[in-house]
């Protein structure tokens, strides 16, 4: 009920070159991205979601073949909902680099006639960002109403605010950071690692070998999902639940939670690409904007003339609140017009996914304001 | 200065067969400890030094052929020293399943003539206190003045108490708990699971092949010292700093805190037993005293008689201090004599074997204490 239903992604080819943060070119590209609701007259209700890690342009609705396919952001995306598709255009895009179609590892280098594989460029979120905007272009779209998105989805939101300030209304950024830490970086190279050292891997070249480095995805995943769940909510759903009832003194799974996390690497093993989990944590690792000013943030946001929604969660240790606070401070500073939130919700980093009453009547209140503010004002 | 100085490792073999808690029995043994100081006529001075994950019966001192290599808690344990050895015979000890000396995984089993390998029994907490007491019995100290151990070597310091009521005065377990959480399962899990997929690993028999699973032991070693290394601490000492000044658009080194993981995993998978990590990691899962009691703590603590001190760290998010009060809210439940104190110390749960000035002072006056009220008292 509510679903946007059935979805069709759409695919975007652009053949002028696009000239990377890292000086690499990507000759030409295509991306994959997703559409619900309708654009209005004068193209000003359109809002674009930006994804995290192992997530998609598949935002919301199923597909015709795979109805079980549901949207990452199903719960938030649709008609009636926080994000109401009545009202918006929305856009899911799926980023150069990803493995879910638009241009990125498993494609053909025209330089080589194979799988790009370990020689794909690596990409940042800025350069996501100058892609979101081409594509916007032509679909004929200047101004977002908001660019939204969590986690290192909320780094695209932030970074759009600071490189294209005149092209959104509003930037909502949920779970996010405006850098990673050390022990960020540091959880992102032992997953990397992980998958390095898979011999597997073959040097990022494994397409060409029919193999994949199961073992190194699934060990990264484990780590990362760990980081995910908070250590309340990872206790209160497994605690030290044992599979058998009691210890069987092996290295099989003997706790409940071993047998959740194997499952997670497994799941993750067998649909998400090597190369792209690489480039996408690199990423991650790499935003930082307030760099260029001397890790001055509030000079970093010095051009920033959107209105902003932040969320944070409360038991979010991977990016915890006080991430959060810190870009709200630097808006303060910049007179930004700012609106925030810590929610005091259990699943840690993973809760800008779930349907948290609170979390979803403040997004919900937040984009009815959009609304009500820009087009009802309009029409009236 | 105040060192014990030069040291020499001893060995002490078993005839008589342990029959270990999953049912499984060693044949024989070899414990392999080291003495410092000198025990007293009536063999009231001793104290046991249990150790946790990575360490051995190498305490303190240094060792004739290896001046470099001094033991894992030297500024703890020495002449002067917060556990003075002018006062104490102190014992460090390796426990069984260890890759120092003691019975383990890279030994000869009888039954086999090869190396036990994966074979080697899985011993928990309880094994090796069992052990360390038949040690003891030949040493012909029946009580000692305290065991004492941090992280795991804190948990046989707590299981001693519960196992041997009358065989310690005191009872000293630092930056402990008496049970591991969902999340430090899920960890020593990831940890485990790098390791058993290593191709290198040759399900535990690794020796016969000539080979070290050195990827998997690596990975394993970088999730563990995340998790001992606050997360402050680590901001603190490498933050986002770069090898190279900027950034290299690359999966090789980038961020310091990348180097020093590196640099840690690679010591580690060159002296460490991949068989051992998955042994005492299995110990640490399996250790939870309460659950033969329906998880009542205070009930496994009903016959413990010794005075206990026990110390936490307030960065230490492995084992938070949450988990020490737990501990001690079952001993105030059961009227023991107890010191505690949570010390706002920075370095997370590495900070038991750093000689921050607080910590030492107090583990220094509850010696002295244990030291003027038993023996000056008597002496007197």
């Amino acid at each position: 009920m509510n679903s946007v239903g059935l979805v069709t992604a759409r695919s975007m080819h652009f053949n002028d070159p696009l000239t990377l943060q890292s000086g690499a070119v990507i000759g030409d590209y295509t991306l994959i991205y997703e559409t619900y609701g309708e654009l209005n007259a004068d193209k000003s209700n359109a809002v674009l979601i930006c994804h995290a890690l192992n997530a998609s342009h598949h935002v919301a609705g199923y597909y015709a073949d795979q109805p079980q396919n549901i949207g990452w952001w199903d719960n938030m995306v649709g008609p009636g909902k926080p994000v109401d598709t009545t009202r918006f255009f929305v856009i899911g895009i799926n980023n150069i680099g990803s493995c879910f179609g638009s241009t990125g590892p498993m494609h053909t280098n025209p330089a080589t006639g194979k799988p790009y594989g370990h020689h794909f460029p690596l990409v940042t979120v800025e350069d996501w960002v100058r892609a979101q905007s081409l594509l916007a272009d032509k679909l004929g779209i200047y101004r977002f109403a908001a660019v939204m998105g969590g986690s290192l989805g909320g780094m695209q939101a932030l970074a759009w605010s600071m490189m294209f300030p005149e092209r959104l209304a509003h930037c909502v950024a949920i779970a996010s950071t405006a850098k990673l830490t050390a022990q960020n970086i540091a959880f992102n190279d032992v997953a990397r690692q992980a998958i390095l050292t898979d011999p597997d891997f073959h040097e990022g070249h494994f397409y060409e070998h029919g193999v994949v480095p199961v073992n190194g995805l699934r060990v990264a995943r484990m780590i990362g999902h760990i980081t995910y769940l908070s250590n309340t909510d990872m206790s209160e759903k497994f605690g030290r639940e044992l599979r058998m009832g009691q210890y069987q003194f092996g290295f099989g799974v003997e706790f409940e939670i071993e047998s959740y996390l194997h499952y997670q690497g497994e799941k993750f093993s067998s649909y998400f690409d090597a190369n792209t989990y690489l480039l996408i944590t690199r990423a991650l690792d790499y935003f930082d904007p307030a760099a260029p000013y001397g890790g001055d943030l509030t000079r970093a946001f010095a051009n920033a003339q959107s209105a902003f929604l932040l969320v944070s969660f409360t038991t979010d240790w991977r990016f915890p609140p006080e991430s959060t606070r810190a870009i709200v401070q630097a808006l303060i500073n910049n007179r930004r017009q700012i609106s925030c939130a810590e929610i005091d919700a259990p699943h840690g980093h993973d809760a800008f996914l779930l349907d948290d009453k609170r979390y979803h009547d403040l997004i919900r209140a937040y984009f009815d304001r959009i609304w009500f503010d820009t087009f009802k004002r309009e029409a009236s």
